[in-house]
């Protein structure tokens, strides 16, 4: 009898002359799996099992039995989002602190071993990466293998996949998989120069059962299905949905899908599992939060780096911070870095090893964020708090009546640009409140905590990775000073009595 | 027989018992001016002549003659929009980079007396000033005098001025003019808590016709109609309309009219002169300047200080790089200064004394501008560039067409917020190019000069305020190294051949 551990891979491979089809089956579930080629006369089925005990599975003839063991150790099984945020599949607390390497598999053997070395000693526990390889500058290197053969006219032909590219290929995703680390994969992508953004719809859905039928049993695949849809011209929204609707379909686990945009967010589908959002305006993950219900995952908002790119020349200050304006707007941040080398070896491609001053600062982030727990659940509104103390209509303090009025003459768009920018965003959870005040330095803030409790109040120096307690137990209003620096935060604990809802 | 400077104020006053009309000519012009009263049996009539020689004047039986002499010094008459820039009345450069001292006027004579010598040390050559008292924090004392005097019931009585207010005022106008300051005049503004924003259209438009007899002749005011007329609710769009309208057709010399908002710029309207807008998002002047064809302001973009709103606590580096940001983006930049003090004298409301480090950063940059001119008319498009260097269409070198084809997909207003954030906004005249990168840093540029032509290529840094000329005499290409952190700017000078319209 065969065991394997839950959320871990039992395959099975034998020879055929077509795609077998194997049913998995326990008391409660039955799963069809396709299986796929792994060698010109060979087939595998890979199944990775989401409920212990036992299962009986065939394949035509074939039949056998599955004694699946509980998980163990750091095995917590695919991630699942859960309302706007994320958790493993076993219940565990998952906060997505990502990085970019979007063609760190291409590269050379010993650069592969370096970026796994360095993102074993990183904070990141996702990384989004491409499977096509990579055209852009100081992406010029062509790869070793391609996914598929060319056929007599040297066009791809997707019928006929590179076995040993894929085997590399998972391999890598095996190697992210026991570092504790998401992969999130990206199907497809603008930067091209080798013909795999110009496949033929039905090419690419060859293309997607491939990858789904031969990945989908790895726990920590994620979909992506593009980076940057929009900015590729060859496919519409027609395409982008059969792509979504068949991972959908077709994946027997359901895992998380997404479709990263260049400039306009990809609409809300039945496939979208979460928004993985390409701006630089950290405030409105707050928006798209309310619109889409779904986690929020703020993806290239500019990486810490200083090459000619706008997108690619921010200090680290500044991606630290915009970082911690994504976490207090109820969102995820993801770091990347592009600093220019001669031997153009740049982390958010190629890998290697990091040189930046954002991953530490990122590490202690995501440690605090792990022991106060999510927080995209409580973002406190804006509404009801007048950016200003006064007014003509406020001398009776009712400052949040008029700014309520000015507020209501607006158009809905004007109203959510206006009350964005105002108010020091803030999130809370059922324990902790958490306000970040960015580039705005204040030498104080007027703190209106619960009467009828008590709350411990840290400052944090989001820079400085420091957690000073201004108020070990404090109740009521306090004017704490504050150091007037940017990148300060303010962290309510409760001790006793209500939730904090604001401050 | 009389004789006045040019643009200077000529000055009758006589006993009346009613509102005196005098009618002023040269065999050009004719111009009515009303008079107003300066006590309780006496009236003026000012007038600002506007054309050298012999002018003509009654009022009533009371006849005379008038010889406007050329005007000297620092006399350059009042500031007209001219497209999107501005000039003095006898052509002469005018740029502004103002500040704002909301109710500096209204504080102690000591007090005053520093604020203007405060002003008379710093760049700033336009402020922002309110007429009627202002009611906000570290706003709270009242002014000695009022600009009405009340009624039995103690309502204002806007046909009763107090005239020692209006002396003490117009002087304080004077005081500005003869340190070339311009009086960007705050007629009404929500932050009171006296009433007067409560006073109906019709004591409105007295109160206006009283502020127009008496202060348009001085040649340094510009109507500022609103401070965030949004925010004003007892007021709408048709009472912003009517004062409009009245000081267009009252004020017979047409002074700079303009209406601040809080949120949403006031539309575009006949009498609008220049834009006044408060926004942080500094790129969308170049929006603003191209639907409004006017000059644009960015006031109130955060002001240097350490105070609890974040409208007031920027660093003075932030405050800096907005100005910049404002300029190479065709508008002009406004200053204000809100450290947390004591004593609760914090200049953007009552004056004193600067205590930043952005006035000096502000000098640099406006003796900058003085030196190459204005900038306003020949802001470069975005369009045609692409963000990235590659992508799949663009591998033959046409990444504009891959760029303008993804631009073509969106919404005219998905496609200015594109393009606004993707390029490092560039500012040009016939021999100048000015380009700022803001907190992107590259560590180099590629530089596409004219081959036929020679340029001067300077490295500026805006908060060190340093130049350094990195290419004394160039052509074409060059790759041309950069410091690699935030503040830099670009300055490109035509030597030879033609200007640069893109750099």
């Amino acid at each position: 009898m065969k065991t394997v551990e839950l959320y871990d891979i039992f395959e099975l491979r034998f020879p055929a002359s077509k795609t077998p089809l194997a049913v998995f089956a326990n008391e409660e579930v039955r799963k069809e799996i396709y299986g796929f080629q792994v060698s010109d006369d060979e087939y595998a089925i890979r199944f990775m099992p989401e409920m212990i005990g036992t299962w009986h599975y065939s394949v035509g003839d074939l039949t056998g039995e599955l004694v699946v063991t509980p998980n163990t150790g750091g095995n917590h099984g695919k991630v699942v989002a859960v309302g706007c945020r994320f958790e493993y599949a076993d219940g565990g607390r998952y906060i997505p602190v990502g990085t970019t390497c979007y063609a760190w598999t291409h590269q050379s053997p010993e650069l592969i071993k370096q970026t796994l070395a360095t993102l074993a000693d990183s904070p990141f526990n996702k990384v989004r990466m491409c499977l096509f390889p990579k055209s852009m500058p100081y992406n010029r290197n062509d790869p070793e293998r391609y996914p598929f053969l060319s056929d007599a006219e040297g066009s791809w032909d997707v019928t006929r996949p590179d076995f040993l590219f894929w085997e590399e290929f998972e391999a890598n995703i095996a190697q992210l998989r026991d570092l504790g680390i998401e992969a999130d994969l990206i199907l497809f992508h603008p930067y091209d120069r080798w013909g795999f953004s110009k496949l033929t719809r039905e090419q690419n859905l060859a293309y997607l059962d491939y990858a789904i039928r031969r990945l989908a049993a790895y726990r920590n695949i994620w979909w992506a299905i593009a980076n940057e849809y929009d900015f590729i011209l060859t496919k519409d929204n027609d395409d982008w949905d059969a792509f979504g609707e068949r991972l959908q379909a077709a994946d027997p686990y359901g895992h998380l899908i997404s479709n990263h945009n260049g400039i306009t967010p990809y609409p809300k589908r039945d496939w979208l599992t979460h928004c993985s959002i390409q701006t630089k305006d950290m405030v409105r993950s707050k928006y798209w939060r309310t619109s889409y219900e779904l986690p929020i995952i703020m993806e290239e908002f500019g990486y810490e780096g200083d090459i000619e790119y706008e997108w690619g020349n921010i200090t680290a200050f500044e991606l630290v911070s915009r970082a911690w304006q994504a976490v207090v707007n109820g969102a995820y941040p993801t770091h990347g870095e592009t600093y220019w080398r001669e031997d153009e070896v740049l982390w958010w491609a190629k890998g290697g090893v990091l040189h930046g001053e954002s991953p530490q600062r990122l590490a202690f982030l995501k440690n605090l964020l792990y022991e106060i727990g999510d927080l995209s659940a409580g973002i406190r509104s804006s509404v009801g708090q007048a950016p200003n103390g006064s007014s003509e209509e406020s001398q009776a303090n009712n400052d949040a009546a008029w700014f309520m009025q000015v507020m209501g003459k607006l158009s809905p768009a004007e109203r959510i640009n206006a009350m964005l920018n105002m108010i020091p965003p803030t999130a809370t959870n059922e324990n902790h409140a958490l306000q970040y005040f960015g580039r705005s330095r204040p030498c104080f803030k007027e703190l209106h905590l619960p009467e009828s409790g008590t709350y411990r109040v840290e400052i944090i120096d989001a820079w400085e990775m420091t957690r000073d307690i201004a108020l070990p137990e404090a109740s009521g209003t306090h004017r704490l000073p504050l150091p007037a620096k940017e990148g300060i935060a303010l962290l309510v604990t409760r001790l006793t009595g209500a939730p904090i809802t604001h401050i």
